[in-house]
């Protein structure tokens, strides 16, 4: 199989927004009057970002769910994405489900497939995936404001769960151990709640390298602090095999979770729990922005509790 | 040195067209109106795309030279790209050179960085583009007609010279090497030529895998076949240290050119001529587009000669 069958027979399909379709020298994308097109790249690497042992199908979810997720962070509507794939062999039997998995993510969110690059290589893939957002309502970090109301979409810390199983850190029973793998190699984009927030959240970030990490985003571009209920966030993760503080240290700053971080005026909660209704997707306000800079975490008393966690960085010294 | 410091100290400028810059979750571009937007994807990957050995200031010219040939070859005018990055380790010694490189070739297009992803793993360079064309005046890859002229920009063959002098298949004097690496490492993008050639030329693509390779793709997409002129083709290559089998091999199927194949009705011979000196960029011409399918080789008599030639493909058998 050379490179432009692999291309023909797993990745080609009927265009559709696309002027050109795959096979020309570029892509062309006409974006719709008054709509800003929102833009992001994410790399995965094996052994970094996926361990060898993940399903294809699950593999092809994942690599452009992370990206999506990106967009659900800025309330962008997906439109089409590239993928750039360096493969050590050109099989059909890890193509055709990577192929499966990653399309069916794409429609179920009608991003089309529209370019890209295959090469031979350690097994990396890259996706550039492109959505729109109307002209200035993109959801962005900088806006958070002391007072504001700070919420968390879905669960956070199953990945790291199992990413612990694997690891043999932990054990599971093994119904909560495929559900947690299940949310490591298939996350859940926050799409649609990202879109249903758009003039409603102040500001949003993607949790992909723990809560604490990426809020420190927000709070930096925001010049702002947050103090986090930990009995609220610890009950984003319902895991009665883990004592408290494990649990604490993997809703906070466990990693790869993509569920969305966001901000809302106090006076929004209404609004904030419509678009969560109307978009599927539970969210809980676990805590507040502040003035001060910093993160403070407490107690359900409100006692401050003392806690160190590293955010994840590729490149930092273990 | 963590992730973020490296984004800031290597990658980080102040923000142009891109109305949020690096930092946020995508970044946000605004078309102008009647402006479609031409996006294209390459990934490059150490032993595959550049040898171990590369100037890392000339791999990060190379990295975005070959995205923004994708974009000459549709005639689109460079905007912004996407850089996404795997590192075996975050060395100043090597980012600070490829981030120069990358910038300076960025600068002389006016083409800003927007976005991206760095993490460790095998060295690899993933590059998505975006650049503009007014709607419906993108060069494709399917316009050509029988009866038009074929050309070729720049010189062709001389990256694989510096490549075989690599390999140790061949011997050169040293400033005839030096000259052909650069052309192997610093490829420069036809972007000029390609957006001139709007409304003249039926059809381009650039040249990645030899002539003879991507001229098959203009002639699939167009239903049509091509007359190539062997005698003027080889001109394209002034090499008096090479038999003429060899030089020929070299200009037809060499590999990593970077120049644009085009095609155009005879009628806009001056058009093309002053395409050429406006963007100052060579053109010869070397052959016609025929209805019959295939290509023909012909000499500078006329009379049709046999060679076969592979063209490159990263997962074809060797």
């Amino acid at each position: 199989m050379g490179e432009f069958d692999l291309i023909d027979r797993f990745f080609k399909r009927p265009t559709r927004r696309n002027a050109l379709g795959i096979g020309d020298d570029c892509a062309l994308l006409s974006p719709a009057v008054g709509m800003q097109l929102a833009v992001s790249s994410d790399m995965l690497v094996e052994g970094r970002h996926f361990l060898p042992t993940i399903d294809p199908f699950r593999l092809g979810h994942k690599a452009l769910a992370v990206n999506l997720s990106d967009l659900a962070a800025c309330g962008a509507k997906p439109l089409a994405f590239t993928l750039a794939l360096a493969l050590p062999r050109a099989e059909e039997a890890w193509l055709e489900p990577f192929s499966r998995g990653l399309l069916a993510l794409a429609d179920a969110h009608d991003c089309e497939l529209v370019g890209g690059d295959t090469t031979r290589g350690p097994l990396t893939i890259c996706i550039t995936v492109f959505g729109e957002v109307p002209q200035g309502q993109a959801l962005l970090r900088s806006g958070a404001r002391a007072g504001d109301d700070l919420y968390v979409s879905g669960t956070l810390g199953q990945a790291r769960l199992a990413l612990e199983v694997f690891r043999g850190t932990l054990s599971l029973p093994a119904e909560v151990f495929e559900a947690a793998r299940v949310r490591m190699e298939q996350p859940t984009p926050r799409v649609a709640l990202g879109m249903a927030l758009r003039g409603i959240a102040t500001s949003a970030i993607d949790i992909s390298d723990g809560l604490l990490g990426d809020l420190g985003h927000i709070l930096c571009l925001s010049s702002a602090g947050a103090l986090i209920d930990t009995e609220s966030a610890a009950s984003l993760l319902s895991a009665d095999t883990l004592d408290a503080d494990r649990r604490l240290e993997y809703v906070l700053a466990g990693g790869d979770d993509y569920e969305l971080a966001f901000t809302a005026p106090a006076a929004k909660r209404e609004a904030v729990m419509s678009a969560a209704a109307n978009s599927g997707t539970a969210v809980r306000r676990v805590g507040q922005i502040e003035a001060a800079h910093g993160i403070r975490l407490v107690d359900g008393t409100g006692r401050a509790i003392e806690r160190r966690y590293a955010s994840f960085d590729h490149f930092a010294s273990p």
